[in-house]
C-alpha cells in the first residue's frame, strides 16, 4: 500500500518556498506492535509548522531533511496493532503531512464529537488551538472581569477562541486583525468588543482610542511592531501569555521576534511574561476539551474553519498562515470524513 | 528646632553629579494629627533612589524637583501625635534623606530587634531588602531542590540573603559579584556554591563552566550584558525574577535595561519574566520577617551591612552602589543609636 506525503527537501531561506517541501509517493510500511495505520481526513496548518522546517532553537526537534513534514491530523484507524485503536475509530494528534500515517503508540488518540459539530470543527476547536487558547488565557492571562484582553492573529485559529473566552470571563476584549472582514467577524460574530485592522489604522493609535485605561491582558500571536504597541500600553501587573511569534517565523536565524526588549517596563509596571507551548499542558487537555465544549453546546462559543482542499497543494495553503490570508483555523481536507 | 535635609535641586544627568543633590537647614513644622516626628538612626541607600531622582516610568511618583529625597529610614521616635507610635519606639519605613523625618500615619511602623542582632542588622535584613530577596525568589522564583539559582549584584544588599534562601531551599547557587573580596565572601562566608567576578571573567563562560546543566532561576538585580548572559542559558520552564536593572540606572531616559530582547527565547524554552517591587508583597512582610528572622536565629542566614557615617555625605555614599563600591546592604549612620 503507498501514500503521499510531504517531505522537508530543504530548510527554507525566508519565506517558504518551491521544492523546500517535495510531494511524494511511498510505500507504508507494515504496522509493528503498538502502531495503527491512519488515513488522514484534515491536517492541520499552524504557524509553528515554519519554526520545524528550520533549525532555529525550538521546542521539539526540527523535522529532519528528508524526512516526512510534521503536523497535527485528524482521521479514521485503518489498520491497528494497538488495542487502544479500534480500527474505525476516528482519532487525532500528531502526525505528518501525509494521507497515511503510522502512528507510534500515544501520538494519537480517539477523539469525542459532540453533537451537532462536523468533524472540520471538532478538530478546529479541541485540537491544539481550543487547548492553546484555553490553557494560555485562563491559566497565564488569568483573566478577571472587567479587564481589558488584546488578542493579536484574532481571526485565526487560536485568536478566535481567546476572544471569546475572555468574553464568556468579562473581559473587554480588544482584537487585531488584517482586513475589515475578519475585524467584522470577531466583532459581529464573536462578540468581540473591538476590532483593529492592523492594515488600515495605527495600532498603538487605535489602542489609545478604544482602551485609553491600558491593557491587563496581551494574548501574544504576532510579535514586531503590533507586540510592541501592545507593550507600551500594558497596565500594572499586567499579564502576557507568549503563545507566537508568528511575524518574525520566517525570518532566518533566531530574531528574538522582532519587538525590542521591554525590560525596564515590565520592572515598572510589574508585567508577568510566560512563554508557553500547548504541549506542556497536556495532562489537563481532558479539562480544557469539556470546558470549550460546554461553552459550544451552549453557543457561547463559535469558531470558524478555513479548510482548503488537496494534501497536494498543503505547501501553498501553509503560506497563508504568514500572509495573514487564512480566515479561521486552517485545514486542509486530505479525504473526505 | 531644625533638621538637615537633602533636597533634589535637578534631575541627573547620566552619575549623580554635585549639585542635584542639596544639603539644607531647615525648620521642622509642628506636627499634624497622625504625625510623628523620628530622629533617623539609619538611612538606607538603595539603587532605586537613582531612579527616583529621573523622570523616567517609575513605580511610584519621582521625587519633585526641590523636595526631599525619599529614602529608607530606622530611626526612633521623638514626638507623636499618632496614637499607634509611642515616643522612644524604634520605627522603619519609608521617609526622606534627613535627621528628622516628620512621618504621617502609615508611613512608618514599629520595628522587632530581634535578640542579639544590632538596629543596623535588623533593618539591613527585615527592611525592604530581605523582603525583595524573600518574595521575590520564594514566590516568583519558585526555588526547588537541585536547581540552579543565579543571582547577580550578590554581594549586594538583596543578593546577599537571595543566595541564602535559595542555599537553604536546596538550590546550587551561583552569584555574580565584583572583585575578589566579595567573591570570596559570599562562597566562604555565606555558603555559595559559586562565585563569578564579572571584573575579571567573561560571565557567559564561567557559567558554561560553573552550571552546564543549565539555569532554572535568574535573580536579576543588574540588567545588561550581565542580564544577557545569564538568560542565553536558562533552561526550560525557567523563572526570572526581575527585580532590578541597576546597570542602567544612570543612563537617561527610558533604557529598557540594555539587555536584547529575548521573545523568542522566552518562548521556546517557555520562560516566565515577572517583574516585582517590594511594596507589592507589603500585606505579607510579617511573614517574610518571620521567616528571615528564623533563619537567623538558626544561624542559617547572615548578612552584611555597609554601614557608611555622616548624613551630609550621603549624595556621595549613594553613588557607591552604582559604581559597585558596597559590600553588603548600604546603609547610613544618621544618629548613633
Amino acid at each position: 500500500m503507498q501514500r503521499q506525503v510531504w517531505k522537508l527537501a530543504s530548510r527554507p531561506e525566508g519565506d517558504i518556498s518551491d521544492g523546500d517541501l517535495r510531494y511524494e509517493t511511498e510505500e507504508i510500511a507494515p504496522l509493528k506492535d503498538g502502531e495503527a495505520l491512519i488515513q488522514t481526513l484534515y491536517l492541520s496548518l499552524d504557524p509553528t509548522n515554519r519554526i520545524w522546517m528550520s533549525d532555529r532553537e525550538q521546542y521539539m526537534p526540527p523535522v529532519e531533511l528528508g524526512a516526512a513534514m510534521r503536523g497535527g491530523i485528524a482521521g479514521r484507524v485503518l489498520e491497528s496493532r494497538n488495542p487502544d485503536l479500534a480500527e474505525g475509530t476516528i482519532v487525532a494528534g500528531l502526525g505528518e503531512w501525509a494521507t497515511h500515517v503510522t502512528a507510534p503508540a500515544g501520538t494519537v488518540s480517539p477523539m469525542a464529537l459532540p453533537d451537532g459539530v462536523d468533524l472540520a470543527a471538532a478538530f478546529g476547536t479541541f485540537g491544539g488551538v481550543g487547548m492553546t487558547a484555553y490553557f494560555g488565557l485562563l491559566d497565564i492571562g488569568q483573566p478577571k472581569e472587567g479587564e481589558t484582553l488584546v488578542v493579536s492573529a484574532a481571526a485565526g485559529g487560536v485568536g478566535q477562541i481567546v476572544g471569546q473566552i475572555g468574553k464568556i470571563k468579562g473581559c473587554k476584549v480588544i482584537g487585531i486583525a488584517g482586513g475589515p472582514e475578519k475585524c467584522g467577524w470577531i466583532t459581529d460574530d464573536l462578540g468581540f468588543d473591538h476590532a483593529i485592522d492592523y492594515k488600515a489604522e495605527d495600532v498603538g493609535e487605535a489602542l489609545d482610542r478604544l482602551a485609553p485605561e491600558g491593557i491587563d491582558i496581551d494574548f501574544e500571536n504576532v510579535g514586531g511592531p503590533i507586540m510592541a504597541a501592545v507593550l507600551e500600553r500594558m497596565k500594572t501587573f499586567g499579564r502576557i501569555p507568549l503563545c507566537g511569534l508568528i511575524s518574525q517565523y520566517n525570518e532566518t536565524g533566531q530574531t528574538q521576534g522582532g519587538a525590542p526588549a521591554f525590560w525596564e517596563t515590565m520592572l515598572m509596571r510589574r508585567l508577568t511574561v510566560r512563554g508557553f507551548i500547548v504541549t506542556d499542558f497536556a495532562p489537563r487537555f481532558a479539562e480544557g476539551a469539556a470546558a470549550l465544549g460546554g461553552w459550544m453546546a451552549e453557543g457561547r462559543l463559535k469558531t470558524r474553519q478555513d479548510v482548503r482542499k488537496d494534501l497536494a497543494k498543503a505547501d501553498e495553503h501553509v503560506k497563508l498562515l504568514y500572509s495573514g490570508g487564512n480566515f479561521g483555523k486552517l485545514l486542509v481536507e486530505v479525504s473526505e470524513p
